[in-house]
């Protein structure tokens, strides 16, 4: 067969990584595809030191790539929302199929975008938008297809997993470790995106789509840095059998989804809470197969491009087939999505890690009891600190059994109004992904 | 689209597990397939107690599934070589298609079936032949498909993982918690299948093909068993940083593909060293995408069948598609598989643990040392331990860097003829899997 003509639009991380695997490893590939998979032309503004480009056309304007009859597949690897919309949308209209590791693209626009894409008869390839170059969404969406997904929990996000693994592992600070990620590039300048849990939210978003085949709905994710964590809490979830990791939840209850990222406490001897560094992991569990869990690189310039080559080889398989029994974009038939709601937070739950800043004086924890048992919530653990010197403030921290989140809200708020309890309540979420 | 109709040749563990997953969701399934998947006839000798195949036609021979015109795909559960083999074949022969749970069948007769499928233009498909519900297939054969890949290891048989975690974690000798395996019916009443590695060698022989491109070669698979292992050097194992797992191990190398199943050192903080119980993972480790793991449970009812039904939803979207543009079989096109040859485990190579039981003379320490060395040999920890008291002999264990096998054979025939080593040299494998 004739080789697939690739274009490529942005030659940074990704489409550099891509540029390069595509060419080291053309015969591997080609010996899997059946056909050899080329790169016919380059869009982008300044060259990448890393990518050898002769013979290739490069332009600076990614239309031009879209606008080139020879190319069947776009790969988009721009980034950002605006541009990255449009240039998807006509590559679609031109008939070119498309392949993107842009999470936040199909997170926010991805319904518009499938929608068009079945229109034409394309398809929008996205398993680098997830978890680098882990395979988790083509596992969910075809290797897990005889379950009813339950829940999926997910370390989407290397930065932060790299600044909690220095936090834990060598007791600094959040802020010291996170000027450090700068420094080693791991995060952004305005680190937002990453610490935040908006990046994490895009990834969660699409994974909690295709696991429960309802639509992209990124507005309605809940999210909650790591930033306020502190290197006590941290100690304390160790001393109870925990690790905190910055998880995405998404899970299917009766009276809808969750759809959460936030910090968690993770019992210490689950794999996930073992994950380290910028590696990702994400557990996936259904009612057949239990909980599997996939793990790897996360972020990168090969592990990158591993996942957006494997969607080219995919795309190459389909272009003969019949559109309309190709695997769907979001893993469900698009007549056959859900309209189960997302909940917020309030309605989710979870079991929660609660540290208390309490006076010495007797009888608090008494009150404390009696708060949360008012409130029906059941008490897992319990550990009462020594009085800690500078404030005369006694630390106690517990871990409640699970409960619906306004509970616990209800009950922060009445220790809150308590005289003898001095500052916030920290409260952090538990999971036992088992 | 009209409902694809399922034959089940036998209704045991895993083929009950697939008609009860089938029915329970078969609304999920269809949303995803864009059509039923239908069992249409089932062939078992005896009912399954955990089965109501009311409305579903069953017979007691296998031939009427094969020969039954209605039926699209021929799910082959019924195990074993020789009925399996024929099975299959005149199912191929009647032009339909295949889906397998049978390791031994794909590891020993794969190469026939599938080409006899290739001529039919029919797909075998057999996910659910390693590591039960993990997509470890799909993961390699399609999802790690732009990369090069260097090496595969996987723990890959959960009655071996069973007794190894037992071993550690209790203390326990093997012949105990073998027989406490057989009696939870974790092991056959014959173990020799799981714990002398060679079911973990079919598994393997399957992942190193599509791994490689290289037919299967169940034959040239080096498997050791796990019944030598003593909590002695579990123990040390452990205090060297260590733990010891049944570990499926294929390798490219210049030379040739390593195929071998044997007891492993790996560092007891790799995620794979704490997979426990009788789950499964597979580690991949690709060119581009670096190392990347795949967990879950590797055996049972359900897991099994959640692939097997992933496989049917599979070919039921390929009923439609040109079978010259399909997956191929073993990942690669069939013209394009690689003669590079399966290596003989003198040739393979490894870091090794050796334990030599030395009698507590000066200057033995000097001796090992030197056969070490003059064979180029590199020690890269040693530890000597206390005299045992009941026979006076002291165990001297250390880790060698990695060397060719050959040369350790050559050390050990030397170290076994000193007159202060007394007893076999203890040998097992350690791998670092980063």
């Amino acid at each position: 067969m004739k080789p697939v003509k690739v274009g490529i639009c942005g030659l940074g991380t990704v489409g550099g990584g891509t540029f390069n695997v595509l060419k080291r490893n053309a015969e591997e590939i080609a010996r899997r595809a059946g056909r050899g998979i080329e790169v016919a032309q380059i869009a982008t503004r300044q060259p990448n030191p890393k990518c050898d480009t002769t013979g290739t056309p490069v332009t600076d304007d990614v239309f031009d790539v879209i606008n080139n009859p020879e190319i069947d597949i776009v790969v988009e690897l721009i980034g950002g929302y605006t541009l990255a919309r449009e240039l998807v949308l006509r590559a679609i209209d031109n008939g070119k199929h498309v392949v993107t590791a842009n999470k936040a693209l199909i997170a926010v626009h991805g319904n518009e975008l499938f929608a068009k894409a079945r229109e034409k008869g394309v398809i929008v390839a996205f398993e680098a938008s997830v978890a680098g170059g882990i395979p988790v969404i083509k596992a969910i969406r075809e290797g897990l297809a005889g379950n009813r997904i339950n829940w999926v929990a997910g370390i989407i996000n290397g930065t932060g997993n790299f600044i909690l693994t220095e936090m834990r592992e060598k007791g600094r600070a959040f802020a010291d470790v996170l000027k450090e990620a700068q420094a080693l590039g791991y995060a952004e300048a305005d680190p937002t995106f990453d610490v935040e849990g908006i990046d994490a939210a895009h990834k969660l978003t699409i994974l909690a789509s295709i696991a429960f085949g309802i639509p992209l709905q990124f507005d309605k994710a809940y999210t909650e840095g790591i930033g306020q964590l502190t290197t006590a809490d941290v100690n304390y979830a160790e001393a109870l059998g925990y690790r905190i990791k910055h998880l995405g939840v998404a899970r299917r209850t009766e009276a809808g989804i969750e759809l959460r990222v936030h910090p968690t406490l993770i019992p210490a001897d689950r794999l996930i809470a073992n994950v380290n560094g910028v590696m990702n992991a994400v557990m996936v569990n259904g009612d057949a197969v239990g909980s599997t869990l996939y793990y790897g690189a996360g972020a990168g310039m090969e592990p990158t491009a591993s996942a957006v080559v494997a969607d080219l080889v995919d795309v190459a398989r389909a272009l003969t087939t019949d559109p309309h029994n190709r695997v769907p974009h979001l893993a469900f038939q698009p007549d056959s999505l859900s309209d189960h709601p997302i909940l917020p937070i309030a309605a989710c739950e979870s079991a929660y890690y609660l540290r208390i800043q309490a006076k010495d004086h007797p009888g608090v924890l008494a009150q404390v009891a009696t708060i949360l048992s008012e409130r029906g919530i059941n008490i897992e653990s319990i550990m009462q600190k020594e009085v800690e010197e500078h404030d005369g403030l006694v630390p106690v921290i517990l871990v409640t059994h699970r409960v619906v989140e306004q509970r616990i809200d209800d009950a922060i708020a009445a220790l809150e109004a308590l005289d003898d309890v001095a500052d916030k309540v920290v409260r952090i979420r538990v999971e036992q992904l088992n």
